[in-house]
């Protein structure tokens, strides 16, 4: 059977995710290593995504804020596993002029900044510093702050939103009089995150604590968000850090208590990033193309026209008035009248991953039909209705279609997820080619044998078992 | 009189602006050279500004879409007006990693680019060389794109909102088929920037084209919007650009015609940036701290117990009870029902420009009243009303303060534009320090004798008069 992406998932996964974001015009690599361009759809979708994660930060209290781009390497030093964790790719900026030079535009060596600026990987650095301006008593706390921004990690393989050198996220970033109040944020926020993948993008996390080797540069508890992709691998959708006194011993964030004793706040860190649609674009998607959750589809339903005439003007119109009816119920809703030929616009909205399919052509128009297909139940789904029926149904079989996306969702991770009793028996899976999160005694992974295996298949430690910590999911990821 | 801001506008106009900002609790200065951080308040505005101008460039049929922040050299250089204008203050990135040299980490040696990129000081370069790759048949045209960014222009005298090295914007980037097309894209967002300033930021702007001296790097036409301070200075607060073919011949912006022949484009630009914060700030405010127009306040009605009692119950609860019934309504509320004194709560709020400041005590309560006041008129304002006058009338007293203030704004432009005949009278002006824009014969500023009083007093031309192009405005200018 013809599919409109190729290879297939079967056939090599990596070269469909690939070639999915070129047929649904998503994004594409930019002329600057590393870096994307996100095109409009894809950035549609980005703004859906953001603006409901937005208000759920929101009413968690957190207020948003903007901190610079720039970092003086000075700040970024202070805290040595952070430093450590993030020099390696750090986009530098040492000149503020440019001059003409033989002909060659130049940095002018006359415009060297005596300390050279990076550009932000993260900023528990530079907001850490205005916290300990801003703290200074316990009236001040608890200080819940985000910002949504573009941040730079250089990247020596990049894969678009998966791996990009710059890509844009949101970053929270909070202070507290106790341990047990950073901690409980935390992982609130963490939870928080696992119900917003849940409820908007229909995926199910797979939600636990990094093991300490796996942890954040200069946390003391990582709380992350694994999501299992169609091939078995895994994807960092989200992490909660507890930083412990980490950032507020080294910026002097202090508070004086309600006791009268000066003593060091305690913070967390928390982040989910344009990442994210890689995830729901691997999870979801088909050999047809894209298959979006109707909670963040930039066009809930497209209308499409089907004539010989190239302008049927009446048959426009109907499509027209429906679309119109199902604005007026909140739906997003494309009618493509465009001049282009009806299978070819079925095409691009089947790539494109829009969840109802409508055709109106001359029989339904006198019918008072229309033929409706589910995107992701494909032809299998197509049924004619009546006009009115569907104006009715149309926000129910939406919900449908996002509930069941999200069970698909929930069954994928039972099947991707195996006990494995030994290294004996993972060693075994993994050289027979099978896929997926293997669930194992933590106490068997630290050990040098563990090692040799995590080198050879390319596996790492994903999360404990927040059921049972003495247990740790691994895998191979993205 | 004491006032809340010192000095006051009259005392040190300059001053009073940097104290109005840390009274209100907007931003600061980063520790990042020219940088700021906006903090929770001065964000808040912004999200409501931005929004609000997103609806409009939205309902304009333009897509937002997301470009690189780094821009490599080579693109920059491609158009000669505008890498003349924009080189003397690009921030240079030169290296992508750090390493600990001698104890002090350094741009890695071994990791020096070999073609070193800037940030975006503006993106009309790296999305020009976009568009030529999506810009292929007339079918595709017009192309109508928009991002939210951050932009820095290393700035040597910052000034918070109104110059920093670093900031927000939106920058609109469109093709378009003909010069005629482009031009009235230009004109009517030029339009919508001016009509968006009318109605959410109550700014009257003078609206008119820069004369050829004055224009963006690399545009035939700049349509400007100027808006005049209280102390008669101008700001600039949006631009928006008819680039003719400039760019398009630049990045070979082609398109093959109807009529099968290939020919450039035409391309247009359009911004505008945190900088139109600062015009609000400084249009509005007055001796006692921010005065905000309702469209972007983040309360629009603050409500505040006063009480002996530190915690009065029942008083709280019938504050939070007018609040519940103001929000059902749609309005922003604060209720502020902090532990400190009822005057300190008072004055916080005022200096923050809440719009309609409501005191609620025993007797209010006891009588089922509310204290009412105006943030723009004060005192003189300050009323009696039932509660539910008061709730059903809030939404128009809103509106009222809000025609109020703009009508306040028109006022001022026509008190600060004065007619001149000649240079002489010009210069007379200005020797005696009289303040405002000067409407003065275009021709007359063609020679050096007004030249040396642009240096001598630091005035530039603004715009021309739309009403007569052969007239331009003079002024000091931020």
């Amino acid at each position: 059977m013809k599919t409109a992406i190729t290879p297939t998932r079967a056939e090599n996964f990596s070269e469909w995710y690939q070639n999915l974001i070129v047929a649904a015009d998503l994004a594409e690599n930019a002329p600057v290593r590393g870096c994307m361009t996100i095109k409009p759809y894809g950035w549609a979708i980005w703004e859906l995504m953001r603006d409901e994660m937005d208000r759920r930060i929101k009413a968690a209290g957190v207020l948003n804020a903007n901190f610079p781009l720039l970092i003086p390497i000075d700040f970024f030093n202070k805290e040595a596993q952070h430093v450590a964790g993030f020099a390696k790719e750090a986009a530098v900026v040492t000149h503020y002029r440019l001059k003409m030079i033989d002909g060659t535009l130049q940095p002018d060596p006359d415009a060297a900044l005596t300390e050279p600026y990076i550009i932000r990987p993260t900023s528990e650095t530079i907001i850490g510093e205005a916290m300990s301006r801003w703290v200074q008593s316990y009236r001040d706390l608890p200080l819940k702050l985000n910002q949504w921004v573009n941040v730079m990690r250089w990247e020596m393989r990049p894969r678009m939103f998966l791996r990009t050198s710059e890509f844009n996220w949101q970053e929270g970033h909070n202070v507290f009089a106790t341990h047990e109040q950073a901690n409980a944020d935390a992982r609130q926020m963490h939870k928080m995150y696992g119900d917003y993948m849940r409820d908007v993008l229909a995926i199910e996390s797979v939600r636990g604590e990094k093991t300490p080797e796996e942890r954040f540069a200069g946390a003391d508890h990582t709380y992350t968000l694994e999501h299992i992709m169609q091939d078995g691998k895994a994807l960092q959708a989200g992490t909660a850090h507890d930083l412990g006194q980490h950032f507020a011993k080294s910026f002097g964030i202090q508070y004086l208590g309600a006791d009268g004793k000066l003593q060091h706040a305690w913070t967390t860190s928390w982040g989910t990033s344009t990442r994210m649609m890689g995830s729901l674009f691997m999870s979801h998607s088909d050999d047809d193309g894209l298959v979006l959750p109707p909670a963040v589809a930039p066009y809930q339903v497209v209308i499409i026209p089907v004539s010989r005439d190239d302008d049927d003007a009446a048959l426009n119109a109907a499509a027209e008035d429906i679309g119109t009816k199902l604005r007026g119920l909140g739906i997003r809703v494309m009618v493509d009248t465009s001049d282009m030929r009806g299978a070819d616009k079925m095409w691009k909205w089947i790539k494109r991953g829009v969840p109802l399919r409508i055709e109106i052509g001359a029989r339904e128009m006198a019918d008072g039909t229309v033929t409706v297909t589910r995107r992701d139940l494909g032809k299998a789904s197509k049924q004619t209705m009546a006009v009115d029926a569907f104006v009715t149904d149309a926000g129910d079989m939406l919900t449908q279609m996002q509930h069941d996306m999200y069970d698909a969702s929930v069954r994928r991770n039972k099947e991707m997820i195996k006990d494995v009793a030994d290294l004996d028996e993972l060693s075994q899976k993994l050289a027979t080619g099978e896929i997926g999160f293997f669930r194992i005694k933590y106490d068997q992974t630290t050990c040098p044998a563990f090692d040799a295996l995590m080198d050879q298949y390319k596996i790492s430690r994903r999360c404990l078992d927040d059921n049972d910590p003495t247990f740790v999911f691994v895998a191979k990821s993205y």
